[in-house]
């Protein structure tokens, strides 16, 4: 008899929000529990998928089109299924993806107005009908995301973005965790740290709770 | 009142078939009909093609999964049709590419037996209803163009695979041509190399004419 399968976390939210943080609360959680899994990342998981974030993220003298962006994001993401995701899942484990396809909804979609039916139909394409069972959105004003951001080093091709794409994005975001809410939760990130890091906490202590009854 | 959009030639063959060597040809023969043309090429075409092109081709620790090498493929032509030949056609300009999307269908449906209608799905995301106006496929049998490609440096990716991948590679590019026969010219690229020369020559003296003569 194989592994049960194991089950997929994703953490969505803009920089800012506070993602890496409140994936290593998720972490501690994950292991006070004695839950095996891999924590991993989009764009990148991969050798493939990291020598594309880099095209992707990096200012560079080659300017990407929308289209090619896409496709490069879902090669990515098709090599990173392919060796680290369902793999890890085969195996029981659980995996922890620092944003996967939400994000492709909410900045190729939302942020640069790409043809939603396009996106959903490369996400069929790639991931057949696998989907994150658990989905942790982190939602900051875009101020409030801007400023922390700002503390940090060299903006990235999205950092450099408008506000205006920015409140695409987070209202991309917020849409989708509306039409599946059984799916996400959404953290008001703009609370004191301690405080957005005791709902992270919460939300994975429910689900791992539900999961186990299950 | 814009110019007559340019008509779109693609070349087609597996390594060893002389593509190289006829695509001179054709340039001559669209330089003595005064037509003004852009040379491209595929995987790459653009600065971020060539950078993909690189992953794809080059014998590299990173494995690339057939899918991601799908959407590569696929991204960088995104790339190429917006800045190089959709622009270059809509000036009026002809454009010659050496391998195009029956590449796709060749190698990695006919070769890696990926789902064709993947890659129909894909090329029409991408392309549009964009298709060449004219192929000239170089068709010469598995073990010549071996032979031929043997006397170059070293072998690509592409290159190394075995002699059924590039037979099936051979029976896509011929179905295809078989097809649509209004688009594709096949030459017998097996002979010797100025009867070869002479029938492309004469592939693209007509095309011209019955262009010019509507």
């Amino acid at each position: 008899m194989g592994a049960v399968q194991g089950k997929f976390i994703t953490v969505e939210g803009q920089d800012g929000a506070g993602k890496s943080t409140n994936i290593e609360v998720i972490e501690s959680v994950l292991t006070q529990h004695s839950i095996d899994y891999v924590h991993t990342r989009e764009p990148g998981g991969t050798e493939l998928g990291e020598r594309l974030r880099e095209l992707l993220l990096n200012d560079s003298d080659a300017m990407i089109g929308d289209t090619a962006e896409l496709m490069i994001i879902f090669a990515a993401r098709a090599q990173h299924l392919d060796q680290v995701i369902k793999p890890a899942l085969a195996a029981g484990k659980w995996v922890l993806c620092d944003r996967f396809t939400d994000a492709t909804y909410a900045y190729q979609g939302g942020g640069r107005e790409l043809d939603v039916q396009t996106i959903a139909a490369l996400e069929t394409l790639v991931q057949g009908t696998l989907r994150p069972d658990l989905t942790v959105l982190l939602d900051v004003p875009v101020a409030v995301g801007e400023q922390r951001a700002d503390n940090r080093g060299e903006p990235d091709r999205f950092e450099q973005q408008q506000q205006s794409f920015k409140q695409r994005v987070r209202a991309c975001y917020l849409a989708r965790a509306s039409d599946e809410p059984a799916r996400f939760r959404v953290v008001d990130a703009s609370l004191a740290l301690d405080q957005v890091q005791a709902q992270v906490e919460q939300v994975l202590v429910d689900y791992i709770q539900r999961v186990q009854t299950g």
